[in-house]
C-alpha cells in the first residue's frame, strides 16, 4: 500500500478578484488572497484543497507539508494529529490550528475518492440529497473599487448597494442569476435602522423566503436585543449580532428568532460552554476550521444531540471549497438551513476547470467523479499565483484598506 | 453503479454455547441467540453484520431487509434513514430502532470496503492505533449448567467463581490466556459487601491495573454511594451503579471515582439531559445500537465536546462483532479505557473463519483485509442455525433461567 503514501505537499498561495464589498472591519479589497494544495502521492494521485490566504496561515501550510510527507493518505485522522502536533507549541489556539489541519484533510478525502474511484460524499456516508441548498449572499457595496480607477474587479456588474432599495435590486439580481431562494444580508455597516429596514424592504420583496442578518458582532446586547425584537417575524435567524459567548446568550434570552454564530463557537472546546449558556440556536458549521469534512459530519452529530439547527458559514472562496462545501451538506441528514456562499462575487475568477459546479435554482448539485469531482486549472493556478507575488499582500486588511478612502474610519466593534 | 446496489439482505438467525454467567438478572442460558447478516449486492459482493437475537429483534431486521433492497450501498446514511423510517410506526423507541439500523449499517461497511479494496477502518479516517486495548470481562459463574445435566458448555473450562477467591482466579485465568491488563467485573449478583470485598481482592492480586464494577443498576442511589465510597482508589470507573439518570446524577454528585453507563444513556436524545445534569463520567458506546460505525465515531466526537470519557460495552458476541468494534475503536483518537468483550466466553463457537481475531497482550490487532477483514464459516453458520431452530428460543431469559433452579428467585432491580 505504499502506493497510498504521501509523496508531497505542494502549497501555492494565490490572488484572485473580489469586488468592494462592505462589513463591519471596513471593506474587501481588490484582491482575496486564498492557498491552494496538492496532495501527492506516491502513485501520483493529487489531493485538492483550499484554505484562507495570508502569510501566517500560509506558513502553518507550510510547516504541515513537512509533517505530512511519508504518512497514508488514508490515514487521515492521523494526518491531522501529526499537523497538530507540530503546530501546537507556536500555535496555541486549536481554531487557528483547525485551518491547517481541514485544508490538509480535504486534499486527503479527494485523493482517497480518486484512488477509490468513489465522490466524497460517499466517504461520509453518502448523499441524503442530490444538491445542495445555498442562500443569496447580499452585501452593501460599492459600485467599484477605488483603488482600480474606476475598472471593475473581476465578474464585478452588480452596481452599488448602500440603502434598502439597492440591497433588494442585488437580491433580485442574485435570484434572476443564480435562482436563490432564502438571502442573508451581511450587516454591521450601517446604523441598526438602516439595516432593519432594508430586511423589511427584503421580506416585502421576497415574501415567505427566509432572510437573514449577519452584522459581524457589530453591536452591543442592547442594540442587539432592540434589532431582534424590530424584526420579529421577518428573520428565520439572527447571526453574530454580539460578541462572546456570554453577549450572546444575554441577547437570545429575549430574542423572539434563534440566534446564529460563526465566531463565538470556532472550536471544539467551545461547544460545551455555548451549550450550557444557551448561547446560540444556529450552529454554522465551516470546514475550512472545524478538523475537516468528517468533523463536520460529527459537528452536525454533536447538533443533532443537543438541539443546535445546523447551517453553513463561507468566507471568500473558490470552487474547490465549494466542492467540498457541497459534498458533506450533501452527507449531513440535519442541514437546517441553505448554506452561505461568496461563490458568485468569485467565480469568475475560479482555479478549477468549468463545468461541474453551477449555481442554478439556488442549488448546486453534488459532484459525481471521483473525489470533490473537480480538477485544477493549472494555466489558471499559475496566473493566479502570479497575481499573489506581484501583490506583494501578506494578508487581509478590510479595515487599512477602508482607511485609504475614509481616513476617519475606525474599527469599532461594536460600534453601535 | 449499479452494481454496488442491494440485491438481499440475508438474516440468519443462529444459537451459540454460552456459560452460566450470572447477573443482576439471573443466569446466562446455556444458548446465546445472535443474528447474522449477509448484505448481498448485485454483483456478488457480500457484507457481514451481526447483531443480537431474539425474536422480536429479528423481525426487525426481516422488515429492514425488505426496505434496503435496491438501494446504493455506498449511501449508508440514506440506507439507515430508509430502516428507521420502515419501524417508526411500531417501535416509538430510537434505541430499540437503532439495534436494527446498526447492524445493517456494519454490513454496508464491510461490503463498501471489499469494494473498495480498503479495511473498515480507513472509511472511518483510518487507524490511530493498530491494535485495541479490551478488558477481562468477569463474571460470578456457576462451575456448569445445571440444564446440561452436568456437561460443560462448549469451551467452558473456567470453572466456578462465586467468591473473591474464585474471582481472583477466573482473572488469572484471563490473564494468563489472553494477557489482559485490566478487568471489569459483572457485578450485582451478591450483597454489595461480597463485591466489594472481590474487588479489593482482584486490587491486591493486580496492583496497578485498571478495574470496573458493574452491578446493572441492582443499587439504590444509598447503597451506590456507600459502594462508592468504599471502592475509592480501587476503581477506575463504576459503571451503572443505579438506573436512571437521575439517580445516576444523584450518585456522581459524591462519587470518588467517575460513573459509567451504557444503560441510562443508549440513544441520541439522552446525551443532552445526562450532560445537563452531570450524570456520567464515562461513555460506554456500542456500535450495535447507537446507529453503526460511523455514528460511533461521531459519538465519540460528542464525548470529546462535552468533556465525556470513552470506553465500549459488550453484549455476547462472535467475531463479526468484534472485527467491527476493533475497527471502530482503532479510529477513535479519545478511547480512554480498555474496552468490554464477552469474546473469551463464546469465541470456541465462531462463526468466522479463525485466524484473523486473535486477544493476545489484552489486545486485538485491527484487521488489514479489505471490510471488515472476517471470512464467514457457511458451514458453522448452517450448525448455529440448526441450533437455534432446534432450541425453540425465542429471546434471552436469564431470569426464567435461573428460576428453574431457584424458584424463589426474584428479579428485583435495585436489590439492594
Amino acid at each position: 500500500m505504499s502506493s497510498t503514501r504521501i509523496r508531497e505537499l505542494i502549497v501555492t498561495p494565490i490572488a484572485f478578484g473580489d469586488p468592494p464589498l462592505l462589513n463591519s472591519n471596513g471593506v474587501h479589497e481588490p484582491l482575496a488572497l486564498r492557498v491552494i494544495l496538492q496532495l501527492v502521492l506516491e502513485d501520483g494521485t493529487v489531493g485538492l484543497g483550499e484554505s484562507t490566504g495570508g502569510i501566517v496561515r500560509l506558513e502553518r501550510l507550510h510547516a504541515a507539508a513537512k509533517a505530512v510527507v511519508g504518512m497514508d493518505v488514508f490515514d487521515s485522522t492521523a494526518v491531522t494529529a501529526a499537523i497538530d502536533a507540530v503546530l501546537l507549541p507556536t500555535v496555541p489556539s486549536s481554531h487557528e490550528r483547525g485551518w491547517t489541519t481541514s485544508a490538509v484533510e480535504v486534499a486527503c478525502l479527494d485523493a482517497q475518492g480518486k484512488l477509490l474511484g468513489r465522490p466524497v460524499s460517499d466517504l461520509l456516508g453518502g448523499r441524503v440529497r442530490d444538491a445542495v441548498p445555498f442562500a443569496a449572499y447580499l452585501f452593501y457595496k460599492w459600485a467599484e473599487h477605488p483603488a482600480l480607477d474606476g475598472r471593475a474587479a473581476i465578474g464585478d456588474d452588480w452596481g452599488e448597494a448602500l440603502d434598502p432599495a439597492g440591497i433588494v435590486e442585488q437580491a433580485r439580481l442574485m435570484q434572476e442569476r443564480y435562482g436563490f431562494r432564502s438571502f442573508k444580508l451581511k450587516g454591521g455597516v450601517f446604523p441598526p435602522d438602516e439595516e432593519i429596514a432594508a430586511m423589511r424592504a427584503l421580506a416585502q420583496a421576497f415574501p415567505g423566503q427566509p432572510l437573514r442578518l449577519d452584522p459581524n458582532v457589530a453591536w452591543t446586547v442592547e442594540t442587539s436585543t432592540y434589532v431582534a425584537r424590530e424584526l420579529e417575524g421577518v428573520l428565520e435567524y439572527l447571526e453574530d449580532p454580539t460578541k462572546t459567548i456570554e453577549g450572546m446568550a444575554e441577547v437570545a434570552k429575549d430574542s423572539p428568532m434563534p440566534l446564529a454564530t460563526n465566531m463565538c463557537v470556532v472550536a471544539w472546546e467551545h461547544l460545551k460552554p455555548a451549550v450550557e449558556r444557551h448561547a446560540v440556536q444556529v450552529l454554522l458549521t465551516d470546514h475550512h476550521y472545524w478538523g475537516g469534512l468528517r468533523r463536520t459530519r460529527e459537528l452536525a452529530a454533536v447538533c443533532e444531540a443537543f438541539e443546535l439547527a445546523l447551517s453553513m458559514h463561507s468566507n471568500s472562496h473558490l470552487g474547490i471549497s465549494l466542492a467540498a462545501m457541497t459534498h458533506v451538506a450533501a452527507a449531513i441528514p440535519n442541514l437546517d438551513h441553505s448554506c452561505d456562499t461568496h461563490y458568485p462575487w468569485n467565480s469568475a475568477d475560479d482555479v478549477i476547470v468549468p463545468g461541474v459546479l453551477e449555481l442554478r435554482d439556488g442549488e448546486v448539485k453534488v459532484p459525481t467523479g471521483p473525489g470533490l469531482g473537480v480538477e485544477l486549472d493549472h494555466a489558471q493556478l499559475e496566473r493566479l499565483h502570479r497575481r499573489y507575488v506581484d501583490s506583494g499582500m501578506r494578508g487581509r486588511d478590510d479595515t487599512g484598506y477602508m482607511r485609504r478612502f475614509q481616513p476617519e474610519y475606525e474599527l469599532k466593534l461594536p460600534r453601535w
